[in-house]
């Protein structure tokens, strides 16, 4: 782990920022082993069946590109801040489903931040996160929260 | 794959509603796996890590008991319904950390249900889903949506 002192902290976190956050590449052999695992609907599992479904193909479980977008988040930037973790999400939408064989990009946008009330050393930081394929498509947003640590209580 | 006739449709989820849908053993080589792939975060990758950290122990990613109330969803009613995928979510909050060794319970409630403006055959059933321990601490409640076909649009 990097020096406390050299992560990311909730000063460094500004309203409107806008950062790309990583890319993901998107397998048919993974998307399977996740819906075997943890959403085994037949759309999620086998070619043939999504495309026989109202999804019109092989598609990612919804949770599985929560996923990847959670994989390139503490690998674009909560691995290098100091995360005290996250009380949950106020928005998610699945716009369209994702495919093998797309590249997936992330991007956060700061929405608002506080300090929490209570504590002093808590800083409560709204952001989006948009997942979309480099040819263009919008895949999912979510709003949620990032709870990171402050620099100077 | 069922009978379509034989499926759970639109018609049989009613407001008010409410049922127990599975259970789920946690163990820490599923947490650790997750998190190497997903979410690689001290606290969910060792035990040690976890206890230095604010989460007080090694505990699951929270995207990780999403997807275990997922696997608890299909098989509990989804896995039986003309699901038709969902759109998203309206809120989610991770309420305590998930341990290893804990076994979780999920539960439905159906909040409220319209068949769609623009399409006559679908569904829309929101609903809660709650996911707590057996030994009665609640984990994480979500509010989402669950599309159905509707029997007799």
């Amino acid at each position: 782990m990097p020096e406390l002192s050299a992560l990311l902290h909730y000063e460094d976190f500004a309203v409107g920022d806008s950062r790309d956050i990583g890319r993901y590449q998107v397998t048919a052999e993974e998307i399977k082993s996740f819906a075997r695992e943890f959403d085994p609907q037949p759309f999620h599992l086998d070619e043939e069946e999504g495309k026989a479904s109202v999804l019109r193909g092989l598609s990612a479980s919804g949770w599985h590109t929560c996923a990847m977008l959670m994989r390139m988040m503490v690998d674009g930037y909560l691995g290098q801040s100091a995360s005290l973790g996250s009380p949950g999400l106020d928005e998610l939408k699945w716009l369209k489903p994702v495919r093998p064989g797309e590249t997936l990009a992330a991007r956060y946008t700061v929405l608002s931040k506080r300090v929490s009330a209570k504590r002093g050393d808590t800083g409560i930081v709204t952001m989006r996160w948009q997942v979309f394929s480099t040819a263009g498509e919008m895949k999912m947003e979510v709003v949620g929260v990032n709870l990171i640590k402050v620099r100077s209580p």
